[in-house]
């Protein structure tokens, strides 16, 4: 760690004066478009993409040369004193073994599912046995005990640091300024726990400035004390995130999404994102903006495991592999952030991983028993449970509140639907007016009218887990705080202790509560909508659950009201007799926070598991099932996507939904490159073709590989070639081996044809070609196709027409066709 | 009811003469074999499987006119007089209107996933809303309100039936015989529960009989009446099985998940399958028998789902888009069997579903609500909860104790796969030998066999679910059950009420128990072996569950007792302090009903929810977690299959398991037909060949498809088309279409080619091909092609070569392939 802080401080001193505040927009969802030109003419569908000037220098889990590097000299040499006796013996070893940097992939790329999986195969037959071991291993380095489970171990480095940070803003421990607030006071004497809160270790600022906590002035300097380190925490995560790891903003989910779909985003999961998304999540979160570190934890999780697997080749070499460890710590990060195993696997099936078979979920769940086990050995929530907001109901809830849960499920629809939208809207106007040139700038505004408002109000001012936590809670008759604030029954002693839970008319305390609690509904949802998609690492789970139990628990006490008010109503005769404990509002509010982070994920089952394993609450599944259903009904009325699927979109990412089925009547021909019109495909020939026109092809064309055919004549296909693997062998075939010119026969076949005695050597590159090509008939509809797509996760696939060869789809070809029929701008898918 | 009941007599007493106790053999897990006849050539993969004769006359589901009956003669009529005009206008009509009958299925046949999904967008755009509507329709009707859901009205009516003979076995209730011992006891004014059990309304058969019933010789009579109820109940389940839907029997797991994977078995999910379940599996509980109705309910919830999915045009037409709501039908059926709607969703995806995608989930999520709402509202198992064996345990659970769990897991795993083991063995006897022909006469020797042994120990005599609730209990100090038989503490006075928990010595009661549960443990054990797979219906949860109870049971009050007098050894140190309750061997129990029903069913999360939905015992999470892993691996080493996939082997039936990687490096030139040396494939071209040559083709092989090509010569693919389709085209034409004769020409193209005038008009059947059939290369792995066919729910892939047309694969061949590989018989692959 000491070390770190050197290299970081370093790094930072040196850094700082390099960073105006307006160079080098283009990162986090605002994202590549300033890097990325679309060229114009229409064939650029497979152009490579330039953005170098992005993925900076950290990404140091790239195991891959770069294109004509000097990856693959040293291997060559090694190899040459068996190519020098020409003939065919030289050719065989080139075949056998593939040159490095052949069937790797270059950034932004889509990899293919197929291709990795049979060089896993390859891979399998070698060493059979040390698989599974490998993946064990990987999986307990992963996520064993606390100290060597680097995600459990950050997560619990994050709470700590988090709390420690977010009581430096209202005062300091005079026994120890590491010291949090509860730790400072944990050694007081004082009995009650009000009594504690106030122990004299702990002062706030305005004691240590002024020497007086009462009174106007007081409340300024602890307001302004308050601001000030809202500013600096907010200060420091934006600067640390820019200048060490742009990619360490936003809360990882749609890219890691985009990731496991089969992307490649080098240095997305690298190291230095990882160090400076936890450091800088620590601070967003203390800064009080409104953000949570759940879904940071899932990217924080997948760097980890990303950087664990480079240790072995299998998932260093094998990209198809890799992303199925990487599902695995997704379910992960899920359930060290909310301490939910089950719903962590759910949550990686239902909304993260797109490739998910059984053997997955199941180590996946491994995984996950892992990461309870460790999280049951911290015991991070200080009361043996595996539970963050442990809820105890006494009352079970009734049929007829089916009714208001419901009414709970419309508002948590609505409210996601309109915060996708706002969200997206001025994520959208962040990228393409000026707004996106200052990030620094913008962070420091929102943090400061963030902490402007919220200190103001008790609800807005606690943090988000502890707001959740506080209107999840049922409130016994000894409850203090303002929620809680009923007027007590006259005749107390009548009733005995048995009624003391009973419905009780509402007190000016929580008269007051309702207040505040009302505007913080107001605040939250409007500045939610501008502070996710900011330059700081930043989660949607707290935010969302914070306003939906805020709405929930209001609902809850009016309920509760009505019912205390009107027991003799029709719908509340028989089990809401007067002084009985029929309605709950803590549950009201557990079913809000379901219903509004339904609306805003469109998670499901997944969501319902997490919320019970949150709370502990089994008995509630119908009512949580009922909101999270009907929410996801109303948001889907205004807009299928969830909010990580409109990031991902925003963001031209080439992410092929699996959710939504593709309805339109085309076929494979509409779709296929080129079009009717259009000049043929460029395609190589299996043996008729010189190095120097296989060369001119390559270069002629912006594709990033060719099919082969028996002849031009013919077109009957024989296999595919990537580009980036035929550029390299040309190359190295060029240097290295002798005989071969440009006028050398480029052959494909696994008998090179008879030549004239005079020709140079042919350059055979059967070992390069793929195959086993993925085919459909020009008839074949649309939604097949993109059936096929997705289940195998292809990236591109050839259209062959009674046989012969026809033409070409990729996954861009299919995502620009979907655009364009649902009215959107083609051009927004920018990779391949 | 009544209706039924005698339509019911009718058909039994008419047919009971017929059913001599040897006759038709083979249905049920014994199989088809009988009935079907493998020819002795190499290349019989795809005859016409004839077994008409276990299939019997139930069959009402089906919609599909058997091949040349006169289903389609009326069609053809109405549209004869469109039809008279001759030349291509009467074409047009056959290619625009698929005839009835084409596109559907032959019976023991696999579908083809991709035709079905093509049928479904075409229908899909003619009614393009009705879609989610007819969905939603049938899921509620499927699982709404109490009376109208028949899952869980059926559910509930089993469960009192099944209360009510088991009691009667015991004794009948004077007040009314159609009470149960509970109900009838209900009156009673007796004040504790043990004296309410001997009320003097319920009646033991000895008081009955002899007027006595303490004694030997009443003792004697009501051992001998148990038997007697006992044989009776299952003489009649295994009677009407047998009379009635031989398909009923068994727990129905495999056949639906191989039905699942896209296979038609008629008959098999129909209203004579469902009556006749619903009534045997109530006998087949109340007869004592080593059987659980949780395996069944879920195949009763597809019937139920079935039947109204065949009022649905779009769920009838569309056998793909029946299997969706299958899907979430085995769902509700695991939903209302344990009161676990998560839990049955992930165990319709984990065990039963073969094609799930993200849709179904929240499908089958909806349809769990609605089931787990009903299950609320008819409250069955009368605590208010959702839970069917609700406990509360009071210590929370030790790291040091995941050693025994883990152990637990251990036993589970060994007893899983030797009960698979074991199971199978004895299934295959039952098969081939004489054993198999005298299934009445086996399940009385098995009743008398179970009731005799299983009346003398109190555990084994009372029911499973009994059993099981029974240990996972804690013990209180006013429990009175045997299984609770410690010694009091001799100071109660000093400790106190808050110690009452603490462990305490065991006494003789705790010892008696131990012993008869050690030989229940023995019992359950070997008689379950046996029973499983009989011909009544008969679920395997409550079984492995209760043998896992007993064992974890065992080893819980083992531990609690070493705990006792061991307080000082370094393991229980510090947790185990004498006074304190440290050791619940409730949880123990609960640890190895999980751990057992893992090692049998190989299920991961699905079982861990399960659990704890069951149980209400969130916090337990990580030893059930850990249990359930262990078993799993445990029982993986000693064979990959669980027993629903080794049962489904047995049969025979056409399942990819998705769950298996294929590891082999075989490609597909290896697999296909014809292999090397054989002649040619059978294919028609797509305009050269009159209606006589392509009829000579058709009967001259056994092939369920032929593809076509656009010339013998260049044997370049352009479709492939279905014989079945073929046939009904052909016949038609000859029969209904004016001109067409043994020398017209087939015509395949779409444009017919320029004939002599004086030629008879051709016919023309692209309407009828599959215009996009599935290529792969012969060079193509066959993992890869294994994963298209996993994925895809292909029936058959055609081999191309450089362009060319080589071979097919159909799923048959790839099973038989990988039988080949495991070394197994490939000829156990029966179904194509």
């Amino acid at each position: 760690t000491f070390f770190f802080f050197t290299q970081l401080n370093g790094r930072f001193l040196g850094g700082k004066v390099r960073f105006s505040f307006m160079e080098n927009p283009g990162y986090c969802s605002g994202s590549f478009d300033g890097l990325h030109h679309p060229s114009d003419d229409d064939d650029d569908d497979d152009e490579m993409v330039d953005i170098a000037g992005a993925t900076l220098d950290f990404s140091t889990t790239d195991d891959v040369p770069p294109l004509s590097s000097g990856g693959y000299d040293e291997y060559s040499s090694s190899s040459r004193a068996g190519m020098n006796g020409g003939g065919p013996k030289k050719l065989v070893d080139l075949l056998e073994d593939p040159l490095p940097g052949v069937g790797t992939y270059e950034d932004f790329n889509t990899i293919d599912w197929v291709r990795e999986k049979s060089k896993d195969r390859d891979r399998h037959r070698e060493v059979p046995d040390t698989k599974t071991c490998f993946f064990l291993f990987c999986v307990l380095l992963l996520a064993l005990n606390a100290p060597s489970s680097p995600p459990g171990a950050l997560a619990g480095g994050i709470d700590i640091a988090a709390h420690w940070l977010t009581d430096l803003k209202g005062g300091v421990c005079l026994i120890g300024f590491w010291f949090n607030h509860e730790h400072c006071c944990w050694t007081s004497n004082e009995t009650t726990f009000q009594e504690r809160d106030r122990c004299p270790q702990w002062q706030s600022w305005a004691e240590l400035i002024v020497g007086n906590s009462e009174g106007a002035f007081a409340y300024i300097v602890n307001y302004l004390m308050y601001i000030f380190w809202a500013l600096l925490f907010a200060f420091l995560a934006v600067i640390l995130v820019r200048a060490f790891a742009p990619y360490a903003c936003g809360s990882g989910i749609p890219e890691i999404k985009t990731i496991l779909s089969g992307f490649i985003i080098r240095g997305y999961l690298g190291k230095w994102t990882l160090i400076t998304k936890t450091i800088t999540l620590v601070l967003a979160v203390s800064s009080g903006l409104s953000l949570g570190k759940e879904g940071p934890l899932v990217h924080v999780a997948c760097c980890c495991a990303n950087i664990l697997c480079h240790l072995f080749t299998k998932y260093r070499k094998n990209e198809a592999k890799r992303r199925e460890v990487l599902s695995a710590a997704a379910a992960v990060g899920v359930s060290v952030a909310f301490g939910a195993p089950i719903g962590g696997v759910l949550f990686s099936l239902e909304e993260v991983s797109y490739y998910f078979p059984l053997k997955t979920l199941w180590r996946s769940f491994f995984a996950a028993l892992v990461a309870a086990f460790t999280l049951r050995s911290i015991n991070p929530f200080g009361n043996s449970r595996l539970v963050l907001f442990y809820v105890e109901f006494h009352a079970p809830w009734h049929l007829i509140e089916l009714a208001p849960f419901i009414l709970l499920g419309i508002f948590g629809g609505l409210w996601g639907a309109l915060f996708i939208r706002a969200n997206i809207a001025w994520c959208r106007r962040r990228k393409t007016t000026r707004l996106g040139h200052y990030p620094v700038i913008e962070v420091l505004v929102v943090a400061a009218l963030t902490a402007l408002i919220a200190y103001p109000n008790s609800y807005t001012r606690m943090s988000g887990s502890e707001l959740i936590s506080e209107l999840f809670n049922d409130c016994s008759l000894l409850d203090s705080s303002q929620l809680c604030g009923y007027k007590q029954p006259v005749n107390v002693s009548e009733t005995g202790v048995g009624n003391s839970l009973a419905d009780r008319p509402a007190g000016e305390g929580l008269y007051t509560a309702l207040w505040q609690l009302a505007l913080a509904l107001i605040f939250k949802m409007l500045i939610t909508v501008i502070t996710f998609g900011m330059k700081v690492p930043s989660g949607l789970f707290i935010p969302s659950m914070a306003v939906g139990a805020i709405a929930g628990r209001l609902l809850g006490v009016g309920m509760e009201q009505l019912a205390y008010y009107n027991h003799d109503w029709l719908i509340f005769r028989g089990w809401c007799s007067p002084g009985a404990d029929c309605i709950t509002p803590g549950l009201y509010a557990m079913v809000g926070a379901a219903a509004c982070l339904g609306g805003v994920t469109r998670m499901t089952v997944s969501l319902v598991v997490i919320m019970f394993e949150l709370t502990g609450g089994l008995e509630y599944i119908v009512p949580l099932m009922a909101a999270t259903m009907t929410s996801k009904w109303v948001a889907d009325a205004f807009g299928r996507e969830g909010i990580y699927e409109a990031h991902i979109r925003l963001n031209g990412y080439p992410f092929l939904e699996a959710k939504e089925e593709f309805e339109h009547s085309s076929l494979a021909v509409d779709v296929m490159r080129p079009r009717r019109g259009d000049p043929a495909l460029a395609v190589l020939t299996q043996d008729s073709m010189t190095v120097e026109e296989v060369e001119t092809v390559v270069d002629s064309t912006h594709y990033s590989g060719f099919p082969v055919v028996v002849s031009q004549e013919s077109q009957r296909l024989v296999g595919f070639v990537l580009r980036r693997d035929l550029l390299i062998s040309i190359d190295n075939a060029r240097k290295r081996q002798d005989g071969v010119v440009s006028t050398s026969q480029v052959v494909f076949t696994e008998h090179a044809p008879t030549q004239p005695p005079e020709a140079p050597p042919p350059l055979r590159l059967r070992g390069i070609m793929d195959l086993s090509p993925f085919t459909v008939t020009d008839h074949t509809p649309m939604d097949i196709t993109v059936d096929i797509f997705r289940k195998l996760g292809l990236r591109q696939c050839l259209v062959t027409h009674n046989g012969r060869l026809l033409g070409i789809i990729t996954k861009k070809d299919i995502l620009k066709h979907m655009a364009q029929i649902a009215n959107r701008d083609p051009d927004s898918i920018l990779f391949n």
